[in-house]
């Protein structure tokens, strides 16, 4: 592994985090690897030191620091990005914001809760324990709020509950010369000024950093039940997606899984479901309004050629799946030992979904490259697991140009090269394809208004040059 | 009424323009005044010249001589806003929309549709007759969607549908030196770089031109139902509507009428109400969804002390029950014939909304000013209708405090100086109040990232100096 030794930071600038900071700044190779790498495939990129700050004091004090030395600045959560988020291409000091991890107020009568960045969706629905409320974004990784904020997240419950741009009422932001941000209010609405809320989430630390949220919360639903249901082909699966959402069904979630997929869920997981297209369902609401919801979308399922449902209405049933399904990235890398995983999303207009995935299928065919599929199929949003011999570099490159087109295809189809893992060092490349040239201008400009030199996050979101 | 005679713009633009664009572009006194204001009680300022634009090209040529010549631009819609929008305090071109007003493309299996800025929401919903969609956003006036997205409007749905921000997929847009943007895509959601959507979203004309948007659309309801209880105490009407969202009923509506409202409404509509602060409630769903929410909300009303509901379920009762809330506005006028109304909103939590009603009444008896009460209860988002002798400027004066107070007032809770009117020209007072001063100058970065010359709606949102 690649750990260049320390030695870029300028040492006026290490003296005064070693004294501001003590033992939270650190530069031991150990630390600096281990902020240097997310849970993507690529190839980690060490920062030059780290501070585990504790609150926006800590961080404005470090980016005062950095923005007099000119020190890039990397903000780093859970570390379960997929795009390379936290990698340091310029070294630079990463600002590991998992410690401040405090719940500072919950408020059940507005429904919303006020948290550090450092805190976690479990940790977050822990604390909700018996509130009768829950926070439901839910990307599959036990993930930082200032993470899922920074990226956009969403997961299996957005086409519901809606994505992190959704459930981010306001947010303090440090800027990269140190100065803090409030943005938003408390109240569910504003049209006051422009929405710096809902530019910094999905700005993925490249504009400043997260020190505070406030969410959204929702109220647990009376009545909760599961099904599978399987189907002979994808579109006929996709056609009773797109029914469901047009008849304003209130599915909380829909997913899809291919055959492969669930081939490496039943290994993994012990379970004995059909391996077929597959989807997962989940029904919120009065125990009235599930049995009818539920029954509704059996209906389109069978006018479809599904076959019967399979349910789990007790909690302990509903999270055996559920876990199945958000161990699928595990289960996929059991399918072939020794392999590492490439995991890529797109998401296109739901009309559009059964072609881009038929048109992807045949691709990977060609490409003789193995991927299961599981996917937000109500936002029209899938991701591929694509199983990767790490000693292959012929794989590897036929990995890379097969995304390269997947995410053109995604976008030549009004859709977008990620749904919900960002951009980060991976997709850069598509920014204009998708959004033309003077959009990307656009963005470039905003991110020089606010940081003049460049020094939050470099390397991410935009191509280079 | 003061319309001071053009010449302000120089020959060559003027020239230029009426080769361009002939009969469309107009500087008579009258085309200009009818530019110069809106819904609002702000003073007219009429623009210099106004040109009819058809659609984007148009628009890029106007801007690129408005550019040229260091000319100010204002868009205009419907003339439909509340804060000024649309005056002209520097002069310029009023660039009128409302020509460009096709409705490019309705997608049913997207549930989306795009259309140009002109197109209102009346137009677009009568176009959706039969598809079993509607668009949901309400703001009471039928404005454009351009003008709705510039303002970042919402209304009487928004509890359960959302805003503008929530139903705006992507969006072209002609920045200040003719370049056109694209932004979003017909993807449900999105992590590719920054949210450019919901930054022209409510930025009121200062940053560019929205030229086209792509909205989302919803399924129509199975069954639609409304209702109205009336209660001794707003205490009591806000209570119940906090216990309905706490639990999680889905409501299409709640709004809540103070007692002088409904009187003025009664007059003004021939209606019978009972004229105590009054909660009207319309719900979506299937027959079984939506007798099952109307139960639950009569069982929490109930607890709460309010009377009987009196029902509308047949589409003219509810119709005749809507129109007469829509209509409150001219019915506050006609509570004081003669008078002028000026419109204020402000939003704040939930739990404190209460509080912050019963403060503003207080003010109102102590300011000797009449204004009915109506709201967008469940958002937390109330207006008053502050009556308003135009000839007596001791009122007036105490009106424009009053509505400082207010905003003040709201803030301090959390809230936000306006829920869904804009900042306009009648509230950049307040935008550091609520923001604070690094937001606001976050924000002036933005606009003068994309707008250097700062052409762009000038005299908007930003305070002076």
């Amino acid at each position: 592994m690649d750990t260049p030794v320390s030695g870029k930071l300028p040492p006026a600038f290490i003296a005064a985090m070693r004294l501001r900071f003590r033992d939270r700044y650190s530069d031991s190779a150990a630390v600096r690897l281990q902020h240097g790498r997310d849970e993507s495939a690529h190839a980690p990129q060490p920062p030059d030191a780290v501070l585990f700050a504790e609150d926006a004091e800590d961080v404005v004090a470090a980016a005062r620091l950095c923005d007099e030395h000119g020190v890039p600045m990397i903000p780093f959560g859970a570390g379960t990005s997929l795009e390379g988020h936290v990698l340091a291409p310029q070294g630079g000091l990463s600002v590991d914001l998992s410690r401040a991890n405090r719940i500072l107020a919950i408020r059940p009568q507005d429904l919303d809760a006020t948290v550090q960045p450092g805190v976690t969706r479990k940790q977050l629905n822990a604390a909700l324990h018996d509130s009768g409320l829950f926070f439901p974004i839910d990307p599959g990784a036990d993930a930082t709020l200032g993470g899922m904020a920074a990226t956009r997240a969403s997961g299996t419950n957005a086409v519901r509950y809606g994505t992190m741009r959704d459930n981010v009422l306001g947010m303090e932001v440090v800027l990269a010369d140190g100065r803090l941000v409030k943005t938003g209010s408390r109240a569910r609405k504003s049209s006051a000024g422009y929405d710096l809320t809902r530019l910094f989430v999905g700005s993925e630390g490249t504009l400043g950093f997260i020190t505070e949220l406030t969410v959204r919360l929702h109220p647990l639903p009376e009545a909760v039940s599961a099904a599978v249901c399987s189907f002979a082909e994808i579109d006929a699966a996709v056609r009773t997606v797109i029914e469901t959402i047009q008849m304003g069904v209130p599915v909380a979630r829909i997913e899809l899984l291919d055959a492969l997929a669930l081939t490496a869920i039943n290994r993994y997981s012990k379970t004995q479901l059909a391996e077929a297209p597959t989807l997962f369902f989940e029904f919120h609401g009065s125990p009235r309004a599930v049995e009818e919801q539920a029954q509704t979308v059996q209906d389109l399922a069978a006018a479809n050629g599904g076959g019967d449902f399979a349910w789990a209405t007790r909690p302990e049933e509903r999270s055996r799946l559920w876990q199945a399904r958000h161990d699928a990235y595990f289960a996929c890398l059991g399918l072939r030992p020794g392999s590492r995983a490439l995991a890529t999303d797109v998401c296109v207009p739901i009309s559009r979904l059964a072609e881009c995935i038929a048109a992807t299928r045949a691709d990977l065919a060609q490409s003789s490259l193995t991927a299961p599929l599981v996917g937000h199929v109500g936002d029209g949003n899938f991701h591929l697991v694509l199983l990767c011999d790490p000693d292959d570099d012929g794989e590897t490159a036929r990995i890379h140009a097969f995304c390269a087109r997947l995410a053109e295809r995604a976008i030549a189809l009004d859709g977008t090269c990620t749904g919900e893992h960002g951009i980060g060092v991976g997709k850069s490349d598509y920014l204009e394809s998708e959004h033309g040239a003077v959009a990307v201008a656009a963005m470039r400009a905003i991110k020089s208004a606010l940081d003049p030199k460049g020094l939050m996050n470099p390397g991410k979101i935009f191509p280079a040059g």
